[in-house]
């Protein structure tokens, strides 16, 4: 786990950890490298520790918290092990993927698995609203990755589409995480604000990290990562330049989105970055970032404060100016 | 749907099939042809009609044994989904699969979607108990399906991972199916008959399916259609016939399981018919889901007898008279 300042709650981050791997657990042998596999790297685990943040400040017991954490956070791996099928991903988060070490078939299975564990510890919260909102979320994801898929390569692409699918497949697990626990502990008041901090806090962390896609990458050699647009994905700094009427950028997304993805050389990726750099259109993305960030500022004003109202601010700090 | 007996309660499944359709639906435009190709063909309905009939005779809602019914059905589409992908199937009932018309990729994320509404269903019925069972059935669905596929062409195969593999695919959510209701319906003295019959029901039924791959198929020009072998699967009947030491049926498997599948030639096909016919393998398969359903006709006369009880009874029958 990356994230230093979530240190005032590594000890529930390890709870989520340990229950994810207690109720991924299987009697059949067949079952046992999969689900290791899957345990051996986490990611910066944010979605639990909103729930754990945000079940400190409203006072609910940590083990609910976790369990909220637990089930977002293994629907949200389930995605991933999916989406990585589908992209046919070699490595995530640094570690070989199940597809690259099994097969498809396997991998699509193991993700089902994933799925149907988060629902059972889902489950054992006991709470039908809590439910309703879990398996809502389950159909949003979904639902994204759908829309996502079925607009891939689509030209022109539509700066509504991409909003749709960053609410779609982001904001709305992100918004789950902050306000199940006030649906645990009763806090009817205040729940249409973390319903809200966490979905622009949801739209914002997609749109640093799509504008990332396109910073100098500092493991990789100083080069930026580029994989979404080969991926027939235009994110919102390409989409504010095509906006503006860049005609090279509206050239280089042609080019690249009627190849499928094939067509996108040296100097293609060179002058996209340059224009998209200098022509201040990743500054505007992340400024769009930040003013929804400062917006959930104002938010958690509303709550108590106490360090982990503390911590929540910082994690907003982190997200806009967070280089991974 | 095909079963004529199941007059008596065809409008609670015609329920069912709006239920789900209508839950499927989807603002976006992009999901319309996958929901409505999903929805031309529906299956024999097995599943819900267990929900409909046992809520009928433990008294509950029709409404709520429909919603039991449209998630398990719902569910077990969801696998077969993903099961056609996995074995690259074009044709299910008789239609074209989602796989053979968009991708996997598309095909993959349309089976999480109906995952993802049948639990949404399942949360209607606003129940705790329930939906615990629910979840844990999706695990064991899932689970039944990685354990088969990575015992899949494994030499020689063992019949108790045959009935392992049964019980977690099948046995599990026919047992589901006759005993949500009667969670539902506060019955806890009669829950354990009904979890058992369904246990019973579904393993008979199995069987019968797996047997029937052995028989001629009077549609396909009187050929059986013999899928199972070469996808790695050895079901009762061949089980029953290595266990006995017929050789030319274990050297087939070998062949055919060494070969992934490929090596599976007319003579041998004969061969194994044959002698699965003649020397009273497909029989000996058959009187075993015959003792249990059997078994399952005596647990039903715990159950009030009334018009719907008597529909099971016919069920039971034609499941192990059926030819489809």
């Amino acid at each position: 786990m990356a994230v230093d300042f979530l240190k005032g709650i590594s000890a529930e981050l390890k709870w989520v950890e340990t229950l994810i791997a207690n109720r991924l657990e299987s009697k059949y042998p067949e079952m046992v490298p999969l689900i290791k596999h899957s345990l051996k790297k986490t990611g910066k685990m944010l979605r639990p520790a909103f729930a754990i943040l945000f079940g400190k400040i409203v006072g609910i017991e940590d083990e609910k918290s976790v369990k909220i954490g637990a089930t977002l956070e293994l629907l949200h791996n389930s995605t991933l092990v999916h989406d990585d099928v589908i992209d046919n991903a070699d490595i995530r988060r640094g570690q070989k993927t199940h597809n690259s070490i099994w097969d498809n078939t396997i991998t699509v299975l193991y993700g089902d698995y994933m799925f149907a564990t988060a629902m059972n510890i889902a489950v054992e919260l006991e709470n039908i609203d809590v439910l309703r909102k879990i398996a809502s979320v389950s159909k949003s994801l979904v639902t994204g990755e759908l829309i996502q898929n079925a607009n891939a390569f689509n030209f022109p692409p539509k700066r509504e589409v991409y909003f749709e699918i960053i609410k779609l497949k982001t904001a709305v697990l992100f918004s789950a995480c902050c306000s199940l626990p006030l649906i645990v502990g009763g806090k009817e008041d205040l729940l249409p604000l973390a319903e809200k901090f966490g979905e622009k806090l949801g739209i914002a962390f997609q749109i640093v990290d799509d504008c990332l896609d396109f910073k100098a990458d500092l493991k990789k050699l100083g080069k930026p990562k580029l994989i979404d647009l080969p991926e027939g994905k235009a994110t919102l700094p390409v989409l504010l330049a095509m906006e503006n009427g860049e005609e090279d950028v509206v050239d280089i997304v042609q080019r690249v989105f009627k190849s499928k993805g094939d067509v996108f050389d040296e100097r293609d990726k060179k002058t996209l970055v340059k224009i998209l750099e200098k022509n201040g259109y990743l500054k505007e993305a992340f400024d769009f970032a930040k003013i929804l960030i400062s917006e959930n500022m104002e938010i958690l004003e509303r709550f108590e404060n106490n360090e982990y109202r503390k911590t929540l601010f910082k994690i907003c700090d982190f997200i806009i100016n967070r280089e991974f």
